[in-house]
């Protein structure tokens, strides 16, 4: 009996171990510490995945939204969209040489990067109308396309795109390994993100949604339709616009929202409006050291972009959201590290 | 020799035989006659999704958007929706008494046919707007999934969802067999079409494009959040906004584009300016008997709704489109016959 025990007791911890090391190796989020968060994801997934749950959800109806800038890739200092608005100014100025002395094209000439920081949202827009639209979609998707392949970071000295979060790509993954349909939901340029939302997020252009401006529809001079991009917005997509865009673009309430500021409040509040298992996500940046750390929150001074406040703290605690700490969640937070 | 000659003609004649029986059972469009129509759309599958194939589109491109009126459902002798929307005025007077007396839902209250069919598009346009916007988006979802349930067409005695094109069903099926997204690219309203397009034509809500409207972000008194229809266009998705919208709503251009009227030819023009298969097609509504004739293109008077006139008859030849006529290239109509 003793030496059976023994072997019972041998072939129970072989097993255990086999299930540990299992559950090791097919650890759906290996960047994240285990902590609440972690455990936040896991169960919502499970729970509305797994047949005959109480808070089953159809495969068809398996929404997962995510906000970009702050969410899914860096946005300090200033969005990359931002930086690509900028960078395409002097091809503006050779095009049309009368902005030159003209306000704020002629800041951003100077190359003056305390003058072009203090620019006024004004300024912003008049920068962005002139150098998003006007133009055929083509050429602005080739110029973006052309753009993305070869600016890089200051602090990173990286592209862009690959300054994503690998903890949310790994969410984006494990989501859509168990049938859901992840999608942008981004006060970024529609068109902008769905040049390289697919290459870098996994994720294809009709599940990017997005600030969007008219297009019109035309014909070349052989009689081609094309489409202009126009300045006059559809949907401004920050805020209460979060939830409009969802409604116009996807048509269904998400079961999962994440986002990262005041910017994506009213998606996570329309989330968690919907019965069932629901997974509202905040992302706090507080790791000064391997990212950034913002935002009154923080306890730390709030910043010009990715306002995450007291107020939508307190409003993260009392609905129930989880906020994720980049600091004390993310075990890694790029791909490149390590 | 002669003995083995036979035998392997008779293997050829029932392998040939078998191949053909299989080929019956497994026609993906049992409900077309063989001819021009039926061949384009077996050729452009055939040729977009075998590998190898000089045209072969990778299956996450692979688009196909379809008109709904007068496309996949009966659209005489008014649009549905239309119909809807006269369903809703007297329930509309009720709540607003002061309406019975002031034009034009006085004359929709007054039941006179004639009267009705006369009222004028802006008269129209004051009835949509008073019965389609206004209210949060749940309630009118309910009201449509309500009206859709009991409402019957008069000719058919059936609901309107079963007045469905079986041959079209099967063009949608079989595309989707064949890793095709089908999208509906209708001018009536989007969210109306959603509340049934995924049990009418199992196409879900995010793939439903119609003309939009508004909505507008609120919290309830107890600050839950919902979102009311408003009356102001975003999206106008009919004719050159059929191309504009399949731009907003998906990011890509379609290789395959069914429509019957003037209001779907920018979205085919849009569809065959993409380079390799495309393939655009037109019904034509040539079957008095069974269905409706109308059109200049049959030699017929033109109707209210469905215009399809001489001029894009002309440019369907002039592009290489494949008209289908009703008449000749469908066995049958509707799933109900038999």
């Amino acid at each position: 009996m003793g030496s059976m025990l023994r072997k019972s007791s041998l072939a129970i911890l072989v097993l255990a171990l086999a299930a540990a090391r299992a559950q090791a190796q097919t650890d759906p989020l290996p960047s994240w510490n285990d902590g609440a968060a972690k455990k936040a994801i896991v169960e919502f997934v499970t729970t509305t995945t797994t047949q005959g749950s109480p808070k089953f959800v159809p495969p068809e109806e398996r929404v997962a939204t995510f906000d970009q800038d702050g969410t899914l890739w860096v946005e300090q200092p200033v969005y990359s969209q931002l930086m690509y608005c900028f960078d395409r100014v002097p091809a503006l100025v050779k095009a049309k040489p009368e902005l030159a002395n003209v306000e704020p094209f002629k800041t951003v000439m100077s190359g003056d990067l305390e003058a072009i920081a203090k620019l006024s949202m004004p300024d912003l827009e008049k920068i962005a109308v002139a150098t998003l639209t006007g133009m055929p979609v083509e050429q602005f998707n080739a110029e973006v396309a052309k753009w993305t392949a070869s600016a890089t970071n200051a602090r990173w000295k990286r592209p862009y795109t690959e300054l994503t979060y690998l903890p949310m790509q790994e969410v984006m993954k494990y989501l859509r390994a168990n049938g859901y349909k992840t999608y942008i939901v981004t006060g970024g340029g529609q068109d902008f993100v769905r040049t390289y939302a697919e290459r870098v997020y996994g994720i294809p252009p009709e599940q990017v949604v997005g600030t969007a401006g008219e297009t019109k529809f035309g014909y070349d001079k052989a009689g081609r339709p094309y489409l202009t991009k126009q300045a006059r917005l559809v949907l401004n997509d920050n805020g209460p616009g979060k939830a409009e865009g969802i409604h116009l673009m996807i048509g269904r309430r998400p079961h999962a929202a994440f986002g990262n500021s005041t910017g994506d409040r009213e998606m996570l509040e329309y989330t968690g409006a919907g019965d069932g298992a629901r997974l509202m996500m905040l992302v706090l940046h507080d790791d000064a050291k391997r990212e950034y750390a913002y935002g009154p929150a923080a306890g730390l001074p709030n910043s010009k972009v990715g306002t995450f406040t007291q107020a939508l703290y307190d409003e993260a605690k009392k609905r129930g959201w989880t906020v994720i700490s980049m600091k004390g969640d993310w075990k890694q937070i790029f791909s490149f590290e390590k």
